[in-house]
């Protein structure tokens, strides 16, 4: 039943599923000796603050969460918000502050464009470029970027089926990028004691259907922070390449998404207990 | 249970739930004699195919739609498509024939806007321009037509709750523009026999919320030809101020969306059964 | 796309789809007098309160939703409850006092049966008996009531497809008891606005795979008594054959779903806006 | 955001959420030598056919499941089944013949109830009573369990919230049976790539609310045997304690379910790659 339609999608898929199986896709981020390195293997952890919100907390978080394991910096500058009224982020200004983090403490760093517009800041100074779930089918931004020759990580947009995920990678790779990481962060559910349903089922059977990495964001995935280093473990234990979570040093007070926020310290403690796992898989 | 949830969320939407209730907005669309109001009891029939095609086929179209008592022709130009090698739309020259379509017929236009690339486009030829369910979160998107002094009509994301949609909205109507119609086209649902789940209820729910004229769109929000006209008639009902549909004069050769596209004559049939629903209601 | 689906859909329901399309069923409910007809062009009223609380109130609102225009008295006796702590209905005692206001007003009876082991008194008291969302898949109480000549009201699931609802009727019919009605009640959505997702695109759907009547519950589709009129318009506008509200005099005191409950007045309201509905479809 | 929302559902489960917290209920099944514990540390793995089909089906599938590795035999017997022209199971018949298999291996059994007609068989001959996702709210059927004093594995409904779920446990505990297992097994997705979205969230967020042990399901959680051994390691690293999955000989010709279940290989794999797993938690 199932491997009728794996086969169907398969052939609609023709960059994305990729010819010869076995081989999968390792996308290198960042250069020189803080290059990271996803799919295939290896494997990274990925934290910072939802928002980048001045200077001295996202030097800080990024020192932090250096210490604590992780390999890449997160830091949204550009912030999709539901509603107008809520903080926006700090726009380019919050892009130079990524940068200045990323010379201090060598993580290459990862932000989420929300237009073409600012693709140039975004080619110049961030390493792996993160289209968002409701952009996931913002076509003709994946159109640029599928023109750019640097590291993409494409989310699952909060409805989206598998088929429409993968469509979407496909445009990345019809236009030429080839370095696409993709990223599981829950879709829409109906209980509301969970901010989504993280969807893990989608890591090996994007796996079946594709030679391409796959993330798991775990702090959108749940929206509770005491759920997140459950997940994160779970995550790994079904094969994802990367994690991505919201650090921040004082969640009560962030200025977007505090609730599931990690602390520093609790992604120290997370990372010991990814150890184990990557070495039993 | 439910006024406490309305009283919070008309307060996140200063401009969208309005100030004095009992005000209908009338949005107005085209110029001169074939203008077309929308809301505060003004009823409109928009409709036209899925994607423009080639000259003669828009130009008879528009004659026919406008027959079969259409006042407002739809033709997507540039085409959201969840797979790239799908046909993406004529682009620029879809609008062309448009604006031709328009000249003939005298019927205003309405075509969905996908980049804020083409702006200057949409904002000299199309009447109503359209901001699609994939791109009603593309926050950059909505703050660009904000700022534009042209009615825009905001279709509900796929999975969008009530909240998010009328937030959408806010992020135009606090832009400035207050020329906004939304539209209902269906949300995700677990059933394949159908496309989308038509939210009807979304409806007067949106109405006691807000003073925006609502439309509703039973092509997608069914996915199938033979449910449109009854779901049609259902949404006049349920209060809609404008419906549209899809037409093509052979469905089954249609490039996108044949199968849930009316053929002239079944929108002639289907003008005649709103006309008495509009007359009781 | 959807024929095939359709096709295939049919061929798994020799009974509910019937061999000789445009032949509908009308099941009959009650006897003598005010025996009420549904379906094939009939069209009934069903109203009164969730729950069956006392005498008086079952009799006065019996009284009450007569002279506002309904024609079946609903009543719960036995209530499916999400918590054990709630109240569970009066039982068999609400069944008598049903009874009673039959009596007094000649109304025929609505009621849910919750197990198997009541069968008798269903039988003996209730003219419609209902399953309800909760025990649509209740594959063992579907197999007693298809042995039982009685009138059946077999609720949707609430995430249940088209396909195992028009099943579940299958378990009915090849039983024996052809006299089904279905009634949709609204889906589970991810929108906490409402209580549920009314799909009234189930109907002509419905009428497209199956000869049986169908019903809209707007009370339950909804959760909301402000949206319930429009709603139940809408419903017969989109073929509903009968529609059930809930009824109660004094909504903000009932002892189960007041929020949803219509008073007489509104619903006296509701009859004269369905009335020129009825006429022109 | 969720502290209080958690807070509040604690109170409406005075005893799933338990006085004391750190307190972990132990189930146990079966007497003698091969009791079995699920929940406070201890682990199990059940395994066995989605329907007994013969004598020598499950006499030979229980001595495979039991050298692979599992500790627990399942089997269906009264099968809950969409379609009334579906293999219905052995019924009693059934039963006897999982008893016999119990004989001769010594794993204690798990099977589904569908009716409390059945109820003095299963208290007589099965090991722990599962209530399916279709019964999940049958509360009379929680009621009559409730009353019992053998252990009961109650499944999440296909579109159960967790309170939902979780106050149908409070209906068994508040019947007087504390010997409950809970079991997510799969919740309604959009996605027809996979038959259910394995919501493993649940599990870490279930034992932040009760004490009761909590199973997983990835058989019907995915529908697709090639996804079920990594997601059973997952439903592991995410804090299950028991895991149960669908195992036959020959998978393509099983009476039901063939696509999802492992062979008697795949379950000795997927059990060594679940001990270091158990290991490191």
């Amino acid at each position: 039943m199932f491997e009728e339609k794996d086969g169907l999608l398969k052939r609609e898929l023709p960059l994305v599923s990729g010819k010869e199986s076995g081989c999968a896709t390792v996308v290198e981020i960042g250069e020189g000796e803080s290059r990271v390195a996803i799919g295939g293997g290896h494997f990274a952890m990925i934290a910072g603050p939802c928002s980048v919100e001045s200077e001295s907390q996202i030097i800080s978080l990024a020192h932090a969460v250096k210490a604590a394991g992780a390999n890449l910096l997160r830091g949204g500058a550009f912030k999709p918000r539901t509603s107008p009224y809520d903080f926006q982020g700090m726009g380019i200004e919050g892009l130079r502050l990524l940068v200045k983090a990323k010379e201090e403490t060598g993580l290459p760093i990862v932000s989420e464009i929300m237009s073409e517009k600012y693709l140039d800041y975004f080619i110049e100074n961030v390493d792996l470029i993160q289209i968002g779930s409701r952009n996931m089918q913002n076509f003709e931004l994946l159109k640029a970027l599928g023109r750019v020759r640097k590291p993409v990580m494409l989310k699952r947009g909060f409805s989206s089926t598998i088929r429409e995920w993968l469509l979407s990678a496909e445009y990345l790779l019809s236009g030429g990028n080839s370095q696409v990481i993709l990223c599981e962060r829950g879709i829409r559910g109906f209980d509301s004691l969970t901010r989504n349903v993280l969807d893990l089922s989608a890591v090996p059977l994007v796996k079946r259907l594709s030679h391409l990495p796959v993330m798991v964001d775990p702090s959108h995935g749940t929206g509770r922070s005491d759920l997140v280093p459950t997940m994160a473990v779970a995550a790994v234990a079904a094969g994802a390449d990367a994690i991505m979570v919201e650090v921040h040093d004082n969640p009560g007070e962030a200025l977007s998404d505090g609730f599931q926020s990690l602390t520093p310290d609790q992604l120290a403690d997370l990372c010991r207990r990814i150890e184990p796992v990557l070495n039993i898989r």
